[in-house]
């Protein structure tokens, strides 16, 4: 598992629009204070709303790496952004990126790291031998976010979550599972890259051992009743060897993501099956909320909505957005 | 997903004992007519009980593919093997290897293979594009072979539950999700090794529209309740779309394998488990039996342990290997 040097130059190429740059926007949302600036150039629709800079200027403001953070169709890499990622590791930067297409297989890239030494890191292409899943009792707590459905707040939920404990003052660490994340924590596994025998091995490396009052905060990917990915997101419990779990959900969703004909399981239905599977590797593991995403909700029902959620699973329900995560954290202790 | 050509000449190399050769066994057992011959250097310490052949003998006899099916500690491949696997492509044969290491990683067999035109297989190691999984409904029928745990026989059970339905004039096709039984299916997807996302989408592919009364029998690996590889269990599961389970059982077996710490879960634990997930793709999912491998117990109780067992949970009890598996193939109809 790689870390990224910080600061970061945010690279937004000429992406065609404000989605493209979302991975990137996270990024700004969540560290701030490492997103010097951003490069954009000629036809780029997207803007993350910090300062332009240069190769040069970001280099003279202390950037270490420059973020390709950004999607396009194909998730390829346009000839001519290359002639940027040369000049940025001339310029002394590490290159991370979140497209499909991996660095090295650029000769131009892959020939210019030869030569300046500096380092290409494709977030989404796990790095290094990984262990199978062993299972052992770590010490440290560890709390992961898992979902309903894909896409439905499961990073945001812990990154909040991080963040409250960190204004709390306890000791947590965000983990991250995804691109977004990783470029987030400055590290972290892509665990729906890795080879499928090393899900929870992967997990398990993600978050070793720690101190017995240190929290990882776990992103979860998928989920156990998404046809295409339950796998990733069994092995990334059985991994995780949570603790606590919080729920994720998007109350308007119709269908899981991708596949129009499977309907979403109930809440219930959902935690228990987590509960069941879970338990393989932590017989103590509980849900400690529910971190519902009620944007989708007409502004006078979400209250209503979480509040019957409450009275029905007994547990904080909390919009992370709107309410933050404290209630959750307070359930933990 | 390639199709290797048949019938093989088997390549035994210099293999210490019997068991370094047990995939190639494999292949023998339920394979006799696709084995023409073996291949021993000297000091092999391996026999399977066929003809002992020169590559020149097995291309004259007909053999289209050396089969590397051993396993040496590492899955290395000794340097002094590399003269009789580029000797074979030159006689025309193409090579598959159940090695980790790939064959064209080593420079004198991809340059052989490169010249002759000869194709090289790695068992372990999927090729080829795979989709994520979708879930949607599929014409013909599916059984799929699960396990309380590692290695209880799921192959064997499959494989045998193939041979009943072929000497019934039944349409049924055997789907190989490992490397022993890839080489014995002529093709099939290590889905072990495939990247995470696409665990369900491989055995969607390998499994795909079929004959409204044709059965692919489809070899499971893992276990729901192994801390290492439930993840490749689950998404195998929700891929298969299974109509029926066997539950594939070892009763002496005191932890789950290679986890010295995890006991392993009850026989009813682990069908509802299976049921409970394997209704996401399929909502009329049954289990029709349950094949033990009762060669641990002692002569005279093996018999008692399976009527015990079928009394318990209402469901044909067999050894397939002592019994056949008749029982299990009444049910389905």
């Amino acid at each position: 598992m790689s870390e990224l040097k910080t600061p970061y130059l945010m690279f937004l190429g000429d992406v065609g629009d404000q989605l493209g740059a979302k991975t990137a926007k996270g990024i700004v949302d969540w560290r701030p204070e490492w997103c010097l600036g951003q490069l954009r150039l000629e036809g780029c629709a997207a803007d993350l709303g910090i300062a332009d800079m240069t190769i040069s200027e970001a280099a003279r403001a202390g950037a270490k790496t420059m973020v390709i953070g950004i999607v396009n169709s194909g998730g390829f890499l346009p000839d001519h952004w290359v002639a940027n990622i040369v000049e940025a590791m001339d310029a002394g930067f590490d290159i991370a990126s979140g497209l499909h297409i991996r660095l090295a297989s650029v000769p131009a890239i892959r020939q210019a790291a030869e030569r300046t030494g500096r380092k290409l890191f494709d977030v989404r292409h796990p790095s290094g031998d990984l262990p199978t899943g062993k299972g052992n009792k770590r010490s440290g707590k560890r709390i992961l976010a898992v979902g309903t459905d894909c896409s439905v707040g499961k990073m945001y939920t812990a990154l909040a979550i991080e963040k409250e404990m960190h204004a709390r003052g306890m000791k947590a660490d965000f983990r991250a599972t995804g691109q977004t994340g990783i470029f987030i924590a400055g590290s972290g596994i892509s665990v729906d890259a890795v080879v499928a025998d090393f899900i929870s091995g992967a997990v398990e490396q993600l978050a070793p051992e720690n101190d017995p009052d240190h929290w990882d905060v776990i992103e979860g990917q998928g989920s156990l009743f998404h046809p295409s990915f339950a796998g990733v997101s069994l092995g990334l419990l059985h991994g995780s060897q949570a603790d606590a779990l919080v729920l994720c959900h998007e109350p308007t969703r119709t269908h899981m993501r991708g596949i129009p004909h499977q309907p979403l399981p109930g809440l219930k239905e959902c935690m228990d099956l987590n509960l069941t599977t879970a338990r393989l590797t932590n017989k103590d593991v509980r849900f400690v909320g529910v971190s519902v995403n009620t944007s989708g909700l007409p502004a006078d029902q979400w209250e209503a909505y979480l509040k019957n959620l409450e009275d029905e699973l007994g547990l904080p329900c909390v919009d992370a957005f709107r309410n933050g995560v404290a209630p959750i954290v307070d359930a933990l202790t």
